[in-house]
């Protein structure tokens, strides 16, 4: 088991993570193969690395505070050592605070990872079918107390 | 410290996590001893991997979706090799979306885990006390955008 | 890289934050350093652990119900081994189950870490600025079915 490896993969996986909800969009391109194929649920599909990032810069804007937590990492790293493939349980969460509105959900991402010959991993697929999302209105009486994203 | 042994043990709980929310019943059978032993907090208590698995078989029907995340692994290998200990933090919710009820909880899961003569691991004892569990009608307007047991 | 110690650091954290929900102070001031700094938003920060736990023992008493989650370690080692870098992804839940109050939260850590002669890691800094923070009234028809802390 190349444990190095995995752990690089994870790494890969939470930088993708931090950088989404930091909105962070040049690191977060750096997570990516230039080609990269995405399929976020069944509306939501991208090829290449440009549009994704493309409409996560324009969609993810400071009028959403998004949280993206991903959990149980299974990896399997290719024989030849230049490939991998991850599932990971994810928990979402975004609360649209201007229009007061807050989405949740859960499912399993399917990810493939390759890796260039400098070393580093990259995603080059990832995408999941939902297990559930769901809207609502933010709760009676809910009240942000502190919001990286107020004054942006 | 024996990592290869701590990732297989992790990978296992986060086997036996993704096949109980997926209602994978064979794959999530083939996660426990046979004589498995089983203490979901103060009402829920089985003895063997059959008991088990006839519950939730029985309990996790299309009309619940279950998201069980399990987070702060603490692993202690046993000296030579052929059991390990435990903890984890866990977070669930379960959704009963025909009923419009939600549940939601937190706990820290005590398990010990035993290999055979193969090298494969598996859950020998699981459980926890709660730290707390809450139950609560679906919020006002939650609205399910998408949920993979609805047509089932 | 050095994976024994990343997942010492790992266990660390998950130690800490266990011991925190689990308000078992004496092991939760074990994991920090006498001269530690932490800085928990732009609301609270701390000198010292005997600070940070004095402040622990008596705010979080058991008419709160407590749940912190860390996700997402990227952890490096400093050259030399006796220091080191991490971040994590935090999801807070704060009941405060007499009030009928909920406070949920998300952010990103931002740690230091020093290994002492014996080779024992612990908490030199910790901090974050939010991501979000909200509180709420428990929503309508919220009712815990257990509560760790209900007799205390």
């Amino acid at each position: 088991m190349d444990l190095v490896a995995i752990e690089e993969i994870k790494r890969l996986k939470h930088r993708y993570l931090r950088t989404l909800d930091l909105k962070r969009w040049d690191e977060f391109a750096d997570c990516l193969e230039p080609d990269c194929q995405a399929e976020y649920g069944e509306r939501l599909s991208f090829s290449g690395r440009d549009d994704i990032v493309a409409y996560m810069r324009k969609s993810l804007g400071p009028e959403l505070i998004t949280m993206h937590h991903c959990h149980h990492p299974e990896i399997d790293i290719d024989p030849g050592g230049h490939g991998a493939s991850g599932t990971w349980a994810l928990e979402d969460k975004v609360i649209l605070w201007k229009d007061r509105l807050m989405i949740t959900g859960a499912t399993f991402y399917e990810d493939r990872y390759r890796r260039d010959a400098s070393g580093a991993w990259r995603i080059a697929r990832t995408g999941y079918v939902r297990l559930f999302e769901a809207m609502q209105p933010l709760p009676e009486g809910f009240r942000l107390t502190a919001n990286r994203w107020a004054d942006t």
